[in-house]
């Protein structure tokens, strides 16, 4: 799961890491300062590092725990730079600095990881797409389209369902809309938000890969796992995946360190996977930690948050072995109770060696506020653990 | 490993349990922020709870990684009722408060975890080992002494080395000194330091338990583990403790708990042990997160530093079973070299499924600044990767 891929010259000039004064340890700074940065910031204690997150308010998630963070806007040039002045390599936790933001921070000499041009691709879908298409890897076709009739047409030739995706972002939280009638197509357009045909895969199950890569070009890949996808939103994550053959998983983790490598990502890459009959087919690429990665906390040798920050600091990145047989992470999805915190103690009291996350972030129906991780030996048990604690959490009721 | 105690009446009354407004989550405060609150401060970030260090200076270990830390001086009264105010329960990374700063917070009907009679047997350890006496727990036998003439007598009647103690505190870091002549006596009572002699016990080695206790009487023990000091510093710590008999680990164990309930800990008490032909003689006692626990960080299904959060809040401890089979823990300390960051490439290259915590204190000699972790199935492996990464952090040599 470990591999040395020695870097290119083109790889070797990108950079990225972080040059820390001798006298001091190096600072790294993380734009957005949700659940993914809160979780960062619980990681970067140990390496003795200073971590600094640029929040959106004084009480994001992980802005609540993190000394000395930062409020300002990253769509903002200004305030990326004045963040940025006391980081030695800045970072991410979402994918939506504008582009010449990003250019601002590069154009002043400031050290960025994943590189500009690895997380444009990040930023807008067409063109991964396109640029994974160019590299040979299977994704689904995709088609742009500005108008009713265009879908129309793709409907004619596919039939029933089209897959809309927005080019970046979305509305209403969401980005992607499997559409089954011309009124749906319709409701879709009706936002403004530009948006794509793409091809629906009928997949028997949705996989992810997860790998890190440092400037010098060492790549670490997690074991493949399951995510069970609920509305849109990740729900589960199965570590290793169920009954995966040995076959699958190192070619999706071949795929994995070779698309970090041939995109120039640092840090991490989570590269989401339909399983088909055809064998696997890309489906989404995040260079950040990733939700398919939470079990990593408890669950690997080394968290997707450690191994994130080793290696855009070019540290030599962690094992990323299993701990554990069997590893289940749930997410915890907001509903209509706004205490979380109130129903910790009997959901500790029924399972003392669940592990819960809480991110610290107001309720709402639907939304990510935690997540529980079970470890054993046997999946079927560990999965029914983290879903009873996830949902009382949630809900606080034991019924599914 | 995980026992439930019924609580006594005076156990019930004793309280020390957070209650927090039904509104937010509960908010823990630590006074002192040395590398224990710093690493409390990493485990309290899954909670969902508000944590808060109060710290001597603004760069203290624990202050780089934790929001809203509060400066002030634990002595004071004043320092301490301001930083309570912020706090549902306040605990300690040091048994340094003094006693009527103590009383000052408790009279305000602050919520102290451990409560002030039992951290009182952590101040003075005369008092502590008499009381242990009369619990009929196995102690060494203990004499006031007052001058040359005291120690004299008592190495008439018992022959060289005769043990001092500084009742509190001590002087030069060390509290404890194992004298072998008149002179080395002198030295110990030219400073002034109030002591007492006690036995010197042969042992053969020593070993630690650790367990938690919540206000509602529920215990929780980890494996007892062997601890290997150096120059009166702990320096490794091997979990479980190996070719320990399940009869004498259970014996360490009950007592271990029974304490607890007997001394009215909330939290987790540390009882470092010596292994005797005479069987198991109590050492000393801590009532917060020891250097004997750091082992748990990786090594146990739930870390020291989460239980003694999860007791002081009053919430259901967690699981202390181990996550593999052999777990040894080895200190960094302090040698010449000030850069410990600029060593962490070579460690982590070397062995990158070791777990290293770096404290972020300056280096100075024999200071406790990091420590390594090392788990896997063979304790003569794990124990000699966890020592050749500490000793290169130390010393930047793989030589021992």
């Amino acid at each position: 799961m470990n591999q040395q891929n020695a870097p290119s010259a083109a790889e070797s000039a990108n950079g990225g890491a972080a040059g820390a004064a001798p006298d001091r340890p190096p600072a790294v700074g993380m734009v957005g300062a949700g659940q993914l940065a809160r979780m960062t910031a619980a990681a970067a204690v140990g390496l003795g590092i200073s971590f600094r997150v640029l929040a959106a308010a004084a009480d994001d998630s992980a802005a609540q725990v993190s000394a000395g963070a930062q409020v300002g806007d990253y769509r903002s040039a200004a305030d990326l730079l004045a963040f940025a002045s006391g980081c030695d390599v800045v970072t991410f936790d979402h994918e939506h600095v504008p582009p010449d933001a990003l250019r601002a921070l590069v154009d002043a000499g400031h050290a960025i990881a994943p590189p500009a041009a690895a997380l444009r691709l990040t930023q807008d879908k067409l063109v991964m797409r396109r640029r994974l298409a160019d590299l040979g890897v299977p994704v689904p076709w995709v088609e742009r389209v500005t108008s009713q009739a265009d879908v129309e047409a793709i409907a004619d030739r596919t039939d029933w369902p089209v897959v809309l995706k927005a080019v970046s972002g979305g509305y209403d939280g969401r980005g992607v809309w499997v559409c089954r009638s011309y009124a749906e197509v319709a409701a879709v357009l009706a936002h403004g938000v530009e948006v794509f045909a793409e091809e629906f895969v009928p997949f028997e199950r949705e996989l992810a890969v997860l790998v890190a890569r440092s400037p010098s070009g060492h790549g670490a890949a997690y074991p493949v796992v399951q995510t069970v996808q609920r509305d849109g939103i990740c729900h589960e994550v199965l570590a290793p995946a169920p009954g995966l053959s040995d076959y699958a998983a190192e070619d999706a983790i071949r795929l994995g360190l070779r698309l970090a490598r041939d995109l120039d990502v640092v840090g991490l890459l989570a590269v989401e996977l339909f399983e088909t009959e055809r064998g696997l087919v890309v489906n989404e690429l995040a260079m950040r930690p990733h939700n398919s990665g939470h079990w990593t906390i408890e669950g690997a040798r080394t968290s997707q948050f450690e191994q994130h920050l080793r290696a855009v600091l070019n540290l030599p990145l962690g094992a990323p072995t299993l701990t554990a047989p069997c590893v289940a992470m749930v997410n915890v999805l907001g509903a209509d109770d706004p205490d979380l915190y109130g129903k910790l103690n009997h959901v500790l009291a029924a399972d003392p060696a669940v592990k819960v996350q809480l991110y610290g972030k107001p309720v709402r129906p639907g939304r990510k506020v935690g997540h529980v991780t079970a470890l054993g030996g046997n999946m079927a048990e560990v999965r029914d653990r983290a879903a009873r604690a996830a949902r009382y959490l949630a809900t606080g009721s034991e019924e599914p």
